[in-house]
C-alpha cells in the first residue's frame, strides 16, 4: 500500500511514522509513507496557500491550486485512482468497518487543513472520503490522519506479530476485555484475585467471562443489543440489575 | 498547566509536541509537557514492563510496579494532586466537553499502554478517568493522548491567536460549517457561487445560514435536536424533505 499525505506541517509526522508499528511496517515493505507539503504547490512565489474568504468573514480558506496540483504530482503515473480522504469536522465518524474498508485500497492519500476551511471546489471535486474521528475540536487533520493510517496498516497482512495479533482478536469478540492481571501477586497490600492463581482452568473462564460480561454492561450496554446472550449471561445480567436497584 | 505523558515510545511525541500550537503553548509557558519512559521504573534489571497473564492466555500484560512508580515520580512535591488519565479503548468517549473539564486542571498525567493489557490494579486504584477516543483499534494509546492533549492545550487561556478562536466559535455555533470558497472565482472551469461575489451581504448571510443548515440536516440531523429551529429553518428543511422523497 502507497499513503501520501499533504500537510503543511510535514515534521509533525516524523515520530509517529518512525516508531512501532508504523516503523515496522515501512520496513517490511507493507506500506510507503510519504508527507508532502502541498505549500511547495502554492500558486504563488510568496508560497500563499490560503486567502482570504469570498463574501467576508473571519478566518482565512485553504486555496484550490496547491491542493489540486499536490494531488496531480502523487497521482501521476499511477494506473488506478486512490482514495481521497479529507480530514475534518464535518466528515462521516472514523470507526473500524472504515478501516477495514480503506485497508483494500492500493493507494490513499490524506488532505490535512488546518484550522482554516478548504475551498468548497476540494471537497466537491476532488475528494473521495470526508472523514473525522470524533466530536472534539483538534488544531488540525494531521493527528487525524495519523490515527486513522494506524488503524489502517496494522490490518495489512504480515504487518502484526503473533502478540498483537492475537490482542486484536480478542477485541474483536463484541464483549469488552475482562481484567487482566500479572506479577506480582499482591503489590502494596493489592492483590490478585484468588480464582486466577487457583489453577482451576473451568473457573477461570467462567470468571473471565462473566467480568468481561459486567465490564460491558456497566460501560458499553449498546454493544449488548447486537451480542448472542446465553442463558447463563441473561442471568448475571438480572442479578447486576436487582443489586443496581438496591443501591439506588 | 503541566502535562506529564508515560510511555514506552517517547520519540512518537516529538513531531507533534514540537510543531504548531503545541510548540507555541510550551513557548508562551502556557503549557509544560514531559514524556517519561515507564520502563526506567522497571523493578528487574532486564527492564521488564510487562509479564504473563496469571489464569493464562495469550498476550502479555503491563506490570504494576513500573506505573505506580513512575507515577509517583511526576506527583511528588506536588500541592495538588493531578488527574491521572488511561487512554484505553474501554474508556469513556472523548468529546469537546470532556476537553473543558480537562483543561480547567493544574496537572494531567496519561498513561500510553501499547497493545498489552493494563494490570487491573492500575486501573482500579491509580487512574481517576479511562478515555477512548473511538471505536477503532490503534497499536497503543499515544495517538489517542496527542489528541487529547492537542485539544485541552488549544483551550487555554492565551494559546491561540485571534485567527484560530475566531475559527474555534464558529464550530461551536450548534450547526456544521456552510462552505468556504476563497480565490480565484473560477479554477479548471469550478466557479464560486455568484452570490458570494455579489456583494449583497444580506444575501450573503442567508445563503451561509442555509447551506449550514442543509449540511447539518444531510450529515448530522442529530446536532439539529437539540438545535432551536427558527420559522424559516422548518421551511427550508421541509423543502429538503419533499425533494429528498421525490428522487426515492
Amino acid at each position: 500500500m502507497r499513503i501520501d499525505v499533504l500537510s503543511l506541517f510535514p515534521p509533525m509526522f516524523e515520530g509517529v511514522f518512525g516508531e512501532s508499528i508504523l516503523k515496522k511496517a515501512q520496513e517490511k515493505k507493507a506500506v510507503e509513507l510519504n508527507v508532502i507539503n502541498f505549500r511547495d504547490f502554492s500558486p504563488n512565489r510568496h508560497n500563499n496557500v490560503d486567502d482570504y474568504p469570498y463574501g467576508g468573514g473571519a478566518g482565512m480558506v485553504l486555496k484550490p491550486e496547491p491542493i489540486f496540483e499536490a494531488i496531480d504530482h502523487v497521482t501521476t503515473s499511477k494506473a488506478s485512482s486512490p482514495r481521497i480522504v479529507l480530514m475534518c469536522p464535518q466528515g462521516e465518524r472514523f470507526t473500524q468497518r472504515k478501516a477495514e474498508e480503506l485497508a483494500k485500497e492500493e493507494h490513499l492519500v490524506f488532505i490535512c487543513g488546518h484550522y482554516e476551511g478548504y475551498d468548497e471546489r476540494i471537497r466537491e471535486h476532488l475528494v473521495t472520503d470526508e472523514i473525522s474521528i470524533g466530536d472534539f475540536v483538534l488544531t488540525g487533520g494531521e493527528l487525524g490522519a495519523m490515527v486513522v493510517i494506524d488503524s489502517v496498516v496494522r490490518l495489512l497482512p504480515e504487518v502484526l506479530g503473533n502478540e498483537e495479533s492475537s490482542v486484536k482478536d480478542s477485541f474483536s469478540s463484541g464483549l469488552l476485555e475482562h481484567p487482566h492481571y500479572t506479577r506480582p501477586a499482591e503489590y502494596k497490600g493489592m492483590k490478585v484475585p484468588s480464582v486466577l492463581i487457583s489453577g482451576n482452568h473451568a473457573h477461570i473462564e467462567e470468571w473471565r467471562e462473566k467480568e468481561s460480561l459486567k465490564r460491558t454492561w456497566q460501560r458499553r450496554p449498546d454493544l449488548l443489543t447486537s451480542y448472542p446472550l446465553t442463558d447463563q449471561h441473561k442471568k448475571w445480567i438480572k442479578e447486576w440489575e436487582k443489586d443496581k436497584n438496591m443501591l439506588e
